[in-house]
């Protein structure tokens, strides 16, 4: 169940556009802004504990990337914005998470919202986490609603100096971080399809009960990926014919390549929505059968005993002139009788493929 | 049920265009006209006895806000058109509450047709309202059906000065109408989301007969928010890229956020509505797996009693010569048989997962 | 039933395009060519005799409509193509009453083909006829097979002078005609939503058999409407955005109106489509509903007595040696017990609430 | 069933493109070459033995038309792509009689690959056959898999000179067998429109196991004929725009016309097969309800009897001591009691609405 | 089962775009490198050692194709990488072999991905390779998974002088490849139609519970078929209308003819799938069929004997007071009366066509 995308919080109805409330779970948590700067030479990184501190990297030749790690106090955005001079509906979108993923061009910035999807092996349950970026020219703001996440390989890389990452600007650093998120969708995806191929083995061998509810999980579960990778194309695509000032062209060729991992993402899942699609088939011809085979064993026993339960009804009658009760041979004849017609009927069944 | 959207009234064949007929229930309050003048520094509210009163705001620098509640009164629209030289197809889509929603552009004005939805918290139902609204330079006219609205917020606003609204012009006014009856869309997603998720569990939990009609109320409902707001998608889409010079380049930002929203409404509402052809999908598996249960259990008693219930059949016949009858080990032999041919079958069932 | 729009007739195949050939039922009254000549002083209206005589309006200014009921004479219409210069296709398409609806451009005139819709409310059936137009200048020829019609309110409002119709063009007049038959879609459309609303209840009340038969009838008569107003769609955008000289430009804004009708007539019939599509579904699930609850039936009888008549059958024996015959008790001791067994029963369909 | 466009020879595969071989099925019959060469003055026809005898029609000013029946002598066709200029790709998809239907540009002429579908009554079953057309100034060629066919019309129209098409160039004659190929499928239309109309009344009165069969047999040829008329929508929609020299503006009209009947036969082909997939549901809720009448039958006759069985049962027992046995009234008791509990349980039956 | 398509390696998630990880199943083989260089008068064919000895094919005059078998060693592509100057996504993707089929340009190369498939006729699976082309100007790089393939024929072509092939450029040369790989996509086409042939017959004739893992195995394998071919299509357009420069002209009609061969599989594809669909709806239909049936059988001999039970019950009865066991025709006209009866319901079930 994915609550997010399903529950916009009752208490932004009826407020001026543009107002700043955070409508995700509130967490008792302090907001944790961290600091990377670097360039092909230096790395620093640091905790910061004042917003107003984030200022002095407007201006700085290095990049910068600042993410923020929990959205519920307000006065945080509100400071950013007005640093980083950030339009309101922006923040307004930063903070409500359960925003549709777009990217947008601002004047002199980049708004980028993505699903952070993650996948709970235990509960088999995708987790969705709203990530939110801002792309400036030598800055990265990067705004999450939960510590912890995808995006610590790519801190590992900045760190080591591993590939191009050092040596380029912020906007391969935002090309780097929805490649970090669309590669999880990879992984959810192979969950995903792991327990199809589970559940078609299970399903041509003994559906159960439980099969339609898992066949209906995995359904919404592909909806959920695919609400969240489907807008990123147009998105990417747009970026990759470089449209943004802000991506540079040696860049480009890398959102080409995110594209296509975003073109395989959806075609992937289309492909599973077709086969889950299919399974719910096979699981319906599959409860027909079994009716059937349960219809055909009540069919043969009771076509079966009926009749011969009448014959034996029959002399069960307590008429007094009933000339075949006093007959010596009627009992071994009746039963011959009995025997020579249920191996009619047997045969008959045999015929029909019921037995 | 939402009777407006589904029954243009007779009454409209065979006229003219352009001919005036309100198509609406004819209620017998008055009609309701009341007038909002604002700028940056005053705001001056009054309720308007005559129509021909409104004529004085045609030609102010101040915005002025004419809301007109109760549309049965002909003759105080064809004033207006007057008035204020709105094309008499205009005012006939007015008062034809049964109307598409659109936004059109007319030489010097916009005119905008909008579905109200509101949701019935008791009756589960959604109740439909038009509302149409009037761009002019500094002037903007409502018309609704009914007093009470989610309009109210908006007058708060004015009154109180907060946000943008005061600062801004007639077009900002237009914004935030369309922006609080799209967010009444996204308060009604969410209690059919809520339904829904009930619904879900109830199927999971124990299917009923009333399952279906919820399904197929949802179903409908569902119909009618998409049918309220897709056409919004294009319209709005012409407005943000400043198609309209009465929109000022300021304002196009938050057409572009309305739009945001209107898609996130679409996607839900295509989400939802693949979520509940799964509930059906859910409800008809349910229901087959309950007759193979109900089916089951009959196979199983028949099978069982049927040959026992023969046997017995059997030595209730009133053969004179019938050895067993005699012999004295016959009946608990008998009963030996049948417990063994019963457990043979239990055996049976077993194996089968009958049981 | 629509039969026009299923059977192109045998006769046509094999002959050259552009021969005429009138492919409707033969009728055998007389073709009635009847006409109105007025501008916005005097109207003069007659009926004709010869078609040779409509060669005198050709060059009038005021705007003559001509108007041919019946197209069973080859004849008239060879004469009108040579009078007022019409294409032989054009011609062969008034003919084949099986065309699509469409809008042509020729050089100096525009060409309508368009169905006319009726619906009979005693056999609830829609009834089809083509109505062909040809736009000339100051000219407007209509052509029907049948006469009585949905126009005749048109050639009331030209008599009485209402509304714009007298004071405009011959292109107003076409706009007229197509509004008054898309009018009429609405009109069927009310009629169908009726018999869905009614059908709707019958199916969550109490679902019959002929329920499918008029699911599927509907189903039918919605395709009916939507292949005889989709290709309006297009065709009638195009001259609403000026394509056709022949339309002038006062006249565009009706066509606008126009193409929202059509729009909304669209949009009702696959609203329509999609309740129809849940009406089966409904029916279908009610269907299974009934079954299960005879299957429940039947169950719970036969699972109540079938042990209960084994016993009784056990106790109809007539071994010699049955010791529980000879006691005293055991008769009352015995209806204890099926008691007993018979209230187990009965609790244990109570859990499973098939009681 | 329609074995050419499901099976692609296996003889191909592996060949360099352009090699020529023909893959449908190998005739014994000779290659026959027709011609017929005519003005608007004078029309010649004969039969040609050799097909070097062709290259003098090259540079005729009048129309020359060879017809080709039969594919199967490579030589022959190797010979004409020698003599009158055509690519190896062109010869080779005419040889290969599984083309899609596609009408292509290449230098000097036009190529064009045609469905011939016709309806056997009897059997019927759609049969097809591959027509090529190559149109080039004042020539036009046309192959054949077989002798027979709808384009003998046209030669008694040529003959007759009846028509446009003696005074008209190759472009006309192109058109002409084109709209005779597309005539054609109206009758197939017609005659499955017929069957489409006895099996939905059979439906409805009485649904048999082979209504299945007809319903399937119904939907692969709609979709037979769907894939012989779609592709050629775009193709001569480019013609009739003028996309192409060799067609004269005076021709632009003629493909005009038929672009409408191709549309045509795709809306009545997507109509019927909306009609057939009704069809399917009006037969399965037919066999739910047959199912379902079956069902009641067997309950209510259990439901009556059973009961009433048991308690003949109880007194058929012999144990001593039952005191009813020995009462003179009990055996008319007892038939009362039973006329009363089957009286209850008919009128529960008939509440039920199961009588 | 083509896990291929289904599993992209969890090896791969969090490295850094770029990086060389090859994804497929790792096999023991050695690499082989093969190559061929040729033009109209010489061919040379060799095995090559060492990935840097095909340095010396950089600039020649000739073709060169440089076949590639095997993946698993990283090496052999960054040297190829190095030595051909090909980007390090380019090198990603060729190792990478979940991709999706595409053809993409580089600065001096193109880049083609492709899925080989093949069909296993015994086991009635596909089989699924990706092949990877690098075209640049007098060179064309393959890169294959496994050794053998449907490439075999081109070689045979080249040395054999055959067709165009050895005349003309590296375009063709790949033209030819993929034309081959699309060439077999025919092949188990008709495999499948086959297989979907017989398929169809035996559901006619007797459905089985296989039959539903077969329609479901077909499913499947069209859904394969469908994402290998599809891609290709827009892809192969782009390079049909001449917009890489690495294209000859006289290359380009044969990338139409491809075009047209994609465009055939494509629609065979989506014929086969509808055909599919239509299996399930005849099976599904077909239990119903034979569930009717069995019902049918049960609820005559249920309804036959039960009554007559009863009876037989009614007169197994003790009671010491029934009078008609004492009278003489009791037994012969209660005989009667069965028969009376059975004839009765028998003719019931004949106009109930239940017999």
């Amino acid at each position: 169940m994915i609550k997010h995308s399903r529950k916009p919080s009752k208490s932004r109805y009826g407020l001026p556009p543009g107002a700043l409330i955070h409508v995700g779970e509130r967490k008792i948590e302090e907001v944790e802004i961290s600091f990377i700067d670097y360039d092909g030479q230096t790395i620093n990184e640091e905790r910061i504990e004042h917003i107003q501190e984030t200022a002095r990297f407007r201006e700085t030749h290095t990049v910068s990337w600042i993410n923020i790690n929990g959205l519920h106090e307000i006065g945080v955005l509100e400071n950013i914005g007005k640093i980083f001079d950030i339009h309101s509906l922006v923040l307004e979108d930063i903070l409500n998470t359960q925003q549709r993923p777009k990217i947008e061009s601002y004047e002199g910035y980049l708004h980028m919202v993505l699903k952070m999807l993650d996948y709970n092996v235990d509960s088999m349950e995708i987790v969705s986490e709203q990530v939110s970026v801002i792309l400036k020219n030598n800055l990265l703001l990067s705004f999450q609603e939960r510590p912890g996440d995808v995006l610590d390989p790519i801190r590992e890389r900045l760190k080591k100096g591993l590939g191009k990452l050092r040596k380029s600007g912020a906007d391969y650093l935002a090309y780097a971080i929805v490649d970090a998120i669309v590669d999880r969708y990879f992984y959810i995806l192979e969950m995903l399809g792991e327990r199809i191929e589970v559940l078609e083995e299970a399903l041509l061998a003994d559906p159960s009960k439980d099969s339609v509810k898992e066949i209906y999980t995995l359904k919404r579960q592909l909806i959920t990926l695919r609400h969240a990778v489907w807008p990123l194309r147009e998105a990417v695509n747009s970026l990759r014919k470089g449209e943004s000032e802000l991506v540079q062209e040696g860049t480009l060729i890398f959102f080409g390549d995110l594209h296509d991992h975003i073109i395989q993402v959806i075609d992937t899942v289309e492909n599973y929505r077709e086969m889950v699609a299919g399974l719910l088939d096979l699981y319906l011809s599959s409860v027909s059968n079994r009716m059937n085979e349960v219809m055909k064993v009540l069919t043969v026993i009771a076509t079966f005993f009926i009749p011969l339960t009448f014959i034996a009804g029959i002399y069960g009658m307590n008429f007094e002139f009933m000339p075949e009760l006093g007959w010596k041979w009627s009992y071994p004849v009746l039963w011959v009788i009995m025997i020579i017609i249920a191996g009619f009927m047997a045969s008959w069944f045999r015929k029909k493929k019921w037995l």
